[in-house]
């Protein structure tokens, strides 16, 4: 299907053609990275030698530096404790290689990023766990505990918590309190605790403050149960391909002070790393610090209004959706194509195979996403051409009314 | 020591510096490669695009290219088998969680490259077995069935047998025969066969003749009995980092038919893909073919150049060592240090600290590659500047005096 529409996509001399907001890239801000990593095509000879695996010395204290003065909001790093990698997919593999057995269950607040039951599974046979929170609790221990509960009988006992923040696919935050309450729960039962922050600089809703587990680790955890063991257990991971518009980059880094993690990653890293000519490039490039601001700001200006164009667009049409402050994603609900009926998976796949073939739109159904319920459709807006979301929105509108009325 | 040396190093200006010679690490022909990269610096912003995570179609194009006109002599070469990844380790890692299970042994020629048993254990778990062949036999068969007993009968029932060829660390190369009974070998016993060719491109003996696996599977598996197993079975891999100086770089290919292997490739590829940006520069740059022969050349003149000065300095010293029509290495042998008699491992380690601590001239122990018998070493001759060698040659020379003196 995917084929089939990325040979005959949308533009404005050709506006019959497929519209496709499945992908999770952002292709907004692409050609600011680009120019500013060819400005910095030059590289030392030494950059052809060996080098740490684990990044060369240059892009850590430049990704420091950089995650200082944005998302992480002054918390000093330790250049040390970063890891560079071919990736944040190549960054997961390495680390539930060193944290997990296989069988291991991981938990992860649903809806979750589709491919993480592949990226968990596939080499290290750790079995992903979605977990339903209510977004209005502000303490999700009882929800953790009852799911670990059921995974431990189930065979898989937890030896992990992950979560995406800001949230793919809701672009929805955390608060502080949300946050907190995950990583205490960690703490006292000595499990894993990862916040994936890979969309952390696309929080574009100015009004939004958005908490990275750094800045907990750094201001709260010493008041918490356990907090001798948050060194060990904390782990953040981001990369470049979101945040910089530059999925192809394959650059994903991981913050953890756990020492001997660290030390088998300077083993197995070798694996995983990424050329040196590019990590030069990109130290270079985000150490200019009024390229860096000037990007990151343009790019939240181009989130916010492709954002703005489909939501003026939905609720023109009358479509709810969850208000998302971050990311390149919208979580709209669909369930009116039921007519009023609860609906179930086979009327949201059905409502799928209409909206992509009668309708050529193609979305991320919410049941790729382990959603709680039928009906809800991941909208990923920063692909497509700003130009084709209009469009996008009526036939989301029509093939929603069609449904409807075969329904009724 | 290692890292005393480095801050040590030996140059015309500090001549009592230490001498390394245990990098298996060219850097004769970094700087052309250097400036060919960053001649072609720029990229199409699509390269900051999601693309295929085996490798951008223009840089398997030109490897296949590249790999037609060099070591693999005119074999044609479907791109679709090619894969690229973040380096020989990547393709290792990827290969052996593909066709063997841990606890499987895999049987590798010795003496061998050190790092092998990390590479295959670390992550994959499978055991590496040493097997010594009689490099004056033209057929393996025999020792590979005797190895292939002992092995299973200890619990690792062998699924693969691997070699590089041309060697590390001894710079040689085996006969067509002596393939050709590998291959046979494998294809006989449903054994995955595994040719590392990463020092392929270094052969800089104009005399002599390697023969890759691509040119024996087109020309002469036909005839070999299970020779319908062939494109399943056999797996070549080889990449940048030896022949076009780079470790830095970490670009590595692997060249199979196998169907299901490639197609979980297109699967797990995605943990350990490099840079699309880095991806286009070296396809513009092989694709360049003037430069290619003229680079290629080149390293091997520098190669043969530094070859000559090593070893006309160890025939005047009267030092015995493997002639080395390949790669960067040289297979010393210092069984004189023994005073004649036959040595033990720890006769070895004290001639290594001797030289290393006494003689700052830091080689390989033969011990670390799996030699059969204690006294042997591997130089790498093209890390250290050329102007070095003949320091080199004398110290171990020294260093050798020495021992014999306190041995007899």
């Amino acid at each position: 299907m995917f084929f089939e529409a990325q040979s005959d996509l949308w533009s404005p001399d050709n506006p019959d053609g497929y519209i496709a907001l499945a992908v999770a890239e952002n292709r907004l801000t692409t050609e600011l990275v680009q120019q500013g990593l060819q400005a910095h095509g030059g590289f030392p000879a030494a950059m052809l030698y060996y080098q740490d695996m684990r990044g060369i010395p240059e892009l850590r204290q430049a990704i420091a530096g950089m995650l200082q003065d944005s998302f992480m909001q002054g918390v000093q790093i330790d250049p040390q404790h970063l890891s560079v990698l071919a990736g944040v997919g190549a960054v997961l593999d390495l680390l539930f290689q060193c944290i997990a057995e296989p069988g291991d269950g991981v938990l992860i607040p649903a809806p979750y990023y589709p491919a993480f039951d592949n990226d968990l599974r596939v080499r290290n046979q750790v079995t992903t766990l979605p977990v339903h929170l209510d977004s209005q609790q502000q303490d999700f221990a009882a929800a953790l505990d009852a799911a670990a509960e059921a995974a431990a009988a189930a065979g898989h006992p937890v030896s992990a918590l992950m979560f995406t923040h800001p949230s793919n696919p809701q672009g929805t935050l955390f608060s502080r309190q949300q946050l907190a309450s995950m990583m205490q729960w960690c703490l006292r039962r000595k499990v894993h605790c990862i916040s994936d922050e890979v969309y952390a600089n696309s929080v574009f809703d100015e009004s939004q403050q958005f908490v990275s587990a750094a800045h907990l680790l750094q201001q709260e955890v010493r008041s918490m149960e356990g907090s001798q063991h948050a060194g060990e257990l904390v782990h953040i991971v981001f990369g470049f391909s979101k945040d910089f518009c530059a999925s192809g980059l394959r650059v994903g880094c991981l913050l953890t002070k756990n020492t001997g993690l660290n030390k088998a990653l300077d083993n197995i890293s070798y694996f995983n790393s990424t050329p040196c000519p590019l990590q030069w490039s990109l130290s270079q490039l985000l150490s200019d610090k009024q390229w860096l601001q000037h990007y990151l700001q343009e790019n939240r200006r181009r989130l916010r209004e492709a954002y703005a164009s489909v939501t003026s667009g939905l609720d023109a049409a009358g479509i709810p959706y969850t208000a998302a402050p971050a990311g390149m994603f919208l979580w709209v609900d669909l369930r009116a194509a039921f007519g009023g009926q609860p609906g179930s998976w086979e009327d949201e796949a059905a409502l799928w195979r209409c909206m992509a073939q009668q309708h050529r739109v193609v979305l991320t159904p919410g049941a790729a996403c382990h959603a709680a319920e039928p009906g809800w459709f991941r909208v990923c807006y920063a692909w497509t051409s700003p130009g084709s979301l209009p469009a996008a929105v009526s036939r989301i509108a029509a093939a929603v009314k069609q449904m409807q009325g075969s329904a009724s």
